[in-house]
């Protein structure tokens, strides 16, 4: 496994296909540091004896112990251990830990290309299976390219007016294909060492060549990044770690890019691609069981200092407001929790996570994001928008004043009451608060996807039935039965 | 093991102490007939060779079968099994299982007897285990007494202008103690063999007089039960298993009550009385999630017939609410399955399921109840409020008008039509399904006491000192940070 | 104007025609009485000299003094009168006042018969005119009947498969037309002089049979009312105002029943036929602006008292219920209030209030019927379900035990404690208020009718407009903007 | 009246007294900019003949044609226009107005000192209209300096460990006062002429000192503003007016200023500090029932848009959530216009809304705040979150990219798909955005705030009565009815 200085010595090798503001920029802008301070931290921990049992596993190609972001779930302790590996990355960054996509992608990958195997005879999962081998022992950062740009979203891939609005290939050839197309929320392209790329949606049979997956080094050419980068604020006197993260998002765009016949790992199997897409959102909602929580922990954590360094820890509706953060966030656990314990193994060997309850956990604390920045702003009160800068707190004549008023709580220093409110006003009004928002919303698929995919498929017949008992319906006079209303 | 035959004797034969509506009344009374039903299935179904892997458990007091509403829980797949047994039987059943408080007070009492006798050297666990034997060959039905009538809700038990207020003991004698007070809300009492009595809430040291645990016969000397039945309305013509079902609730008056010592399980310990009345308050949010998803369940299908018989099956706004209940069925599913996987077994030999889990499963459920009626109210419109009597579906003049102005999906008959609806009336338009409703809310605690539970057993500190350490709060600058906001 | 013993006179006079439980009944069957004593308060409290500026007016027609439900709106003034009259009788009936259906249909046939005539140069309205000065003259009763059974939600009225299951006229005769269907939901048919009937929705060109309104007496020939009545328990000995209410619901069926031209007020005019129907609904929506405020009221104060009774009205958790409850309540009331001040005076004399404040006001209340329900039971507690029977108090043994144990607040008496908590359980747990409930969410259009008014009407392209402005986009750039989201 | 050249020219002249990230600046200091161009309207619009009746009045005063702004509200028509100017202004410039503070601080201060001198024979109410007058002539921006740093929120300002916590009084000389404290979230304080301080809670006897209230130029000396300014993110090529406004809050410090008598309004009197609080409040949030809607017509302009160019402007889920959103414009707006309506004159001359319906109206505004936030995010999908930055749209290399993957809806041009988007993220993913949204829910006092208000003010007792009724529950024999539950 690698250092992080190995990682960072890797990321200023590579070929400057990365844009910011205009320009093109090398990956170590420092507009993107933060995203890549988190990153090491998925090494630095990784190699620390302590926490060698949750952070890594042993490779069932290798076996040798690798990067658990780098593991293909081989039981469901894997999935307990992702899902918790997920919330203490997060827990200890501040934010999202930004090598989820990489495992997700992965493991959707490791199922779907088997799949396309065993039904068409292709070689997509020994090619997978090479590609992943040194992927561990590389111990490489991947991200995942899914979401396509979709133009018009009321209709389909091959009804838009421009066939590039999804990803396609436009050609094969021996040796490889020519793919075209965007990617949107590319999360931490620019910090990755590979790209994974996965359909966005279910296809049809006029849409095979939408059904297409690969994976490529992140400086590929004919890659383009162009990337919007977020950050809380900078700090000039109050130095602190959670406001030295950040996050990248990239629009990929893959401009005639030739990807060779070793690298792809589907291309053109309408149904696989759809399942790919599915198998994807399902992994990731299930990291996502992981980070939400995490996310919630800090916000409870802000909602409770805040309560108590205004004075009104003991409060009822404070009180009130916490238990009802607690409920998200252990009834999000509880969900991502027993999907893994309800998983099942596939024929590749890899285990996957029951869907139902990785869809409900998902989608309440997707539900909730806006709910819960309501409760902070709330107890917080009007402090986190008007907090003056952090160079009045240190300017010779403002500064004694505003260490004078800003005091609460008075077993609480200044600083501190300073310092909290400082990254509350992060959370609540900086471009990075309402980024992370946004992305806590959607990022893995907005809560309209996940009720979707529970509707589907979750037993509304089977509930029927029960209630047609009870009532005496029989179902012999009742041709209606026989219709589904899930279709 | 009994079959629901000689159970049904069994109450036949006893004394009578049960007052309906200003009479003393037998036990077979007509309107506390829905109630045994139920009840019967739970001998009926038990003794069934497809259900009893589910249904039943080997006691590890004896190595006998039992039903398994008379276990002792010994692992956590005896707690996974509960929770499923109750979702079934109330599938089944159509709505509350009416058996599951007799096993949680016996769970409860398994542990604060034997922690009493740790502490006090009493010997209240030895006398429990032999209550218990005899409570599991006899398969006898429990009940549980919790709830105190409580007077002014602003004073403790001690502070009530009259003592008797909460149930306390009067007097200690020499072959056993006399209790006074009375218990509200004991439901099933007057179909139960045995009554177990537990504390309602914490108590002080000046307590010690509340700190009282016991079980009785139902038909014990100085007993009063004074019950209020409900059921749906009876059906004349259109029998269905849903309408054949029913409840009770007691007010169980104590009036110098002699408990001999051998049914005495705590007897002014005032410790261990708070942690009894929580213990089974835990154990009771345990059953809820398995009953609660089950009466979700039941309103999910009602829904989804409801909006296929009324023709809009596929509405997008239909599928839409429809997950909405299916998230709160699994994820109070979920929260008790991780609380039974994540289960502690206690020196006892009990395992008991974990707290924050526990609660957060049984309170997200409560506090949906209403908005879930109001899903059914608004799918199945109007209807279910002025749907003309039974019997004028079956009047030679109106009958063929109803039958003609109730067809709305065509593939549906008149008669299936007419049946689900009536069932609608009755959840949402009849005592019973009020009843039932407020049951929901507040049966095992109402969500209010969940949330209490829930930010005075979560780590919230450690939540506070991640944010610390994020925003570089450093706790010795911080004398605030030693007291805790809990308490 | 009429005294309710001259009221109650004239529905003996009548015809039976109405079906009670497979039975023909007479009008003052006991069932139906609660309904009756709450339409003679319309009559007791209209002839005392202290109401009369609220709940009479002088009749444009004739300049005599009529029963306000008898009039026809002819200033912003008598709209707010008219809301206000509706919100005082509710909170002295304690419930839905039953007779605003006459008044409001009245009014939208008063615009609608009108704009016939301008349209189609026919003499709906000049019939009208003359049965409204009977209508008022003698004081009558009016009832509207609207809501067709539908049949199959996705189908057209034409589309059906028995034409029927929409009221629609089958022959025009010299003397008038003979009319066949059924109306759902036709609330307190069978205590009304008269039943007005308007259309239930929106009509195409296709569908002028079904375009029809007129008024007929109660108890006409061919006319069948099949009534579900609906009452508060009856009480025993707790002789309560607010448990001598009642209310009924008629499904009354048109067997090719013959209308004379003299009482037809729209036959086969297919837009006017929409336009009616949303102007009965309209004016219907307004009424609801001051029924609900009070049934709110009522709830309200059952809440505040609870909370007092139980010795916790002062806690912070209560307060803040009550402010939501007080949000609701005020908030429907002040968009009824600006519905009337900005009405505008029709041609035909008559005042209309404004559409999107009428709908807004409706719909909160609507939504938030099923929340105010679970606050009462919240904070009333688990009692309402299991209070035992009135009986159960007045008997020798039982009742000293039952007032012993019912005390909470020691200021409060046990007879007060018991008047309360039987009242809540009439509100929480009877037929009658789980009828009200969904009476609230349904009556005068669900939520869902209302958000579909508010869509419609609302200029939402001015507000795309001042954003567009803001944001810089012209629109000569832009095609889209020419296009309607509403439609 | 003024020009807004001539504004300007007046703010240039100030005393520097703003500092800004550590700074001493001027006060056209670019970042304040934002916020000078939108109160710089107030002046151009108010002079367009077509807007005179609105945004203009004729002064009580002077007879003399005034700002309205600087209007002491004489009749209901003049706060049915302020209302309509507060709406109207803000749709204009996107967001805050930013004069509503002054006027809303003149009319409460006019009613306070007159209150003061008619209960203790002062002569504020005389100096008042002193200044009034030149601030009417001069039509000068005043801004309000309510709300105290407040230290500990649960003691009270004579509790306080500094009694500067609370701003007040620390001398009586026969010139003047001096005073010492600080005012947070003091908005436009740097772009306004006249600052007006008002106290910000209910007083006790013991904290006359506190009861302090007076009005002072801006750059007056001993007064320092140590300001936090936000604005969208500056525009370089896709130029809006949307982007060009801001706002400023500042931390206003009075250094023992010294404040000469003809300014003070109110110095010493308790009773009257708490009442002038209240009514500060109750006028600012009879102005939030203006600007509140007007934030949310412009929300819902970006939703429509946002379904519109993502081609989803029809979907039943949109419809769905715009009718949520026009239901809180318009019931914010119909309570506030209630309000207005429902005024009573005051013995001063002052037109007072009502407190009830001013408090409904903001609080339901102020609670929905996030979740509108919530809907934006959701409609809008992921783009605001990750559009890359504006200069990346105008790189020759990265342009075209973009401009081809942003297209959506096809009638829609690259650009405006490019502008709504760019508008989006700024509401979402800014810190002004951010701002906005925590002010929009503090701002004139929280929801909490309004909630205590609410039930302080409205007769719950009322509404037990009318239940007691109903229930058959007599006073006389429950003491419990003489206590107030509102205490």
């Amino acid at each position: 496994m690698r250092t992080s200085e190995q990682y960072q010595q890797g990321l200023k090798k590579k070929r400057r296909n990365v844009y910011i503001g205009g320009d093109l920029v090398d990956r170590d802008d420092e507009r993107m540091m933060g995203s890549v301070r988190i990153l090491s931290k998925t090494f630095d921990l990784a190699g620390q004896a302590e926490h060698q049992d949750l952070l890594t596993a042993i490779s069932h190609l290798s076996g040798v112990r690798i990067n658990r972001f780098c593991h293909v779930h081989q039981s469901k302790e894997d999935l307990h251990k992702k899902q918790d590996m997920t919330r203490f990355y997060c827990q200890v960054v501040g934010g999202c830990t930004q090598r989820c996509m990489g495992v997700d992608a992965t493991n959707a990958i490791s199922v779907a290309s088997y799949e396309a195997d065993q039904k068409y005879g292709t070689e997509y999962h020994k090619r997978f299976l090479k590609w992943l081998d040194r992927f561990q022992k590389e111990d490489l950062v991947g991200c995942c390219a899914q979401t396509d740009v979709k133009g018009d979203r009321s209709k389909r891939p091959h009804e838009q007016v421009d066939p590039d609005l999804y990803l396609h290939f436009v050609e094969k050839r021996s040796d490889g294909i020519i793919v075209r197309g965007a990617k949107a929320h590319n999360s931490e392209a620019a910090q990755a060492d590979e790209i994974l790329v996965v359909p966005t949606r279910a296809l049809t049979k006029e849409e095979g060549d939408w059904a297409v997956s690969f994976a490529i080094p992140a400086d590929w050419e004919n890659v383009h990044l162009i990337v919007r980068p977020a950050s809380p604020r900078p700090r000039k006197h109050l130095q602190a770690p959670g406001a030295e993260q950040g996050m990248t998002d990239s629009l990929t765009v893959f401009d005639n890019t030739f990807i060779p016949w070793e690298r792809v790992f589907l291309c053109g199997e309408h149904d696989i691609g759809g399942r790919l897409a599915l198998l994807f959102a399902l992994f990731h909602r299930h990291s996502y069981t992981g980070c939400k929580p995490a996310m919630n922990d800090l916000l409870l954590g802000q909602v409770a200092l805040a309560a108590e360094y205004n004075g009104i820890g003991n409060a009822h509706h404070v009180r009130d407001k916490l238990a009802d953060i607690i409920m998200v966030i252990e009834l999000a656990y509880a969900a991502g929790f027993t999907a893994s314990e309800k998983a099942r193994r596939h024929p590749s060997g890899t285990y996957i996570p029951d869907v139902v309850f990785c869809n409900v956990g998902r989608c309440i604390a997707g539900e909730k994001v806006y709910h819960e920045l309501a409760t902070l702003a709330d107890i917080a009160g009007g402090l986190p928008a008007t907090l003056p800068f952090e160079e009045d707190f240190y300017n010779e004549k403002t500064g004694p004043f505003l260490e004078k008023y800003i005091m609460r709580n008075p077993k609480i220093s200044a600083e501190n009451q300073h310092r909290l409110f400082r990254m509350i006003s992060d959370t609540l009004t900086s471009s990075f608060g309402g980024a992370m928002a946004v992305g806590s919303v959607h990022g893995g698929g907005s809560p309209i996807m996940e009720k979707i995919a529970i509707t589907t498929q979750y037993d509304v017949e089977a509930r029927k039935k029960m209630v047609k008992t009870l009532a005496g319906i029989k179902d012999e006079e009742d041709r209606g039965a026989k219709e589904k209303t899930e279709k």
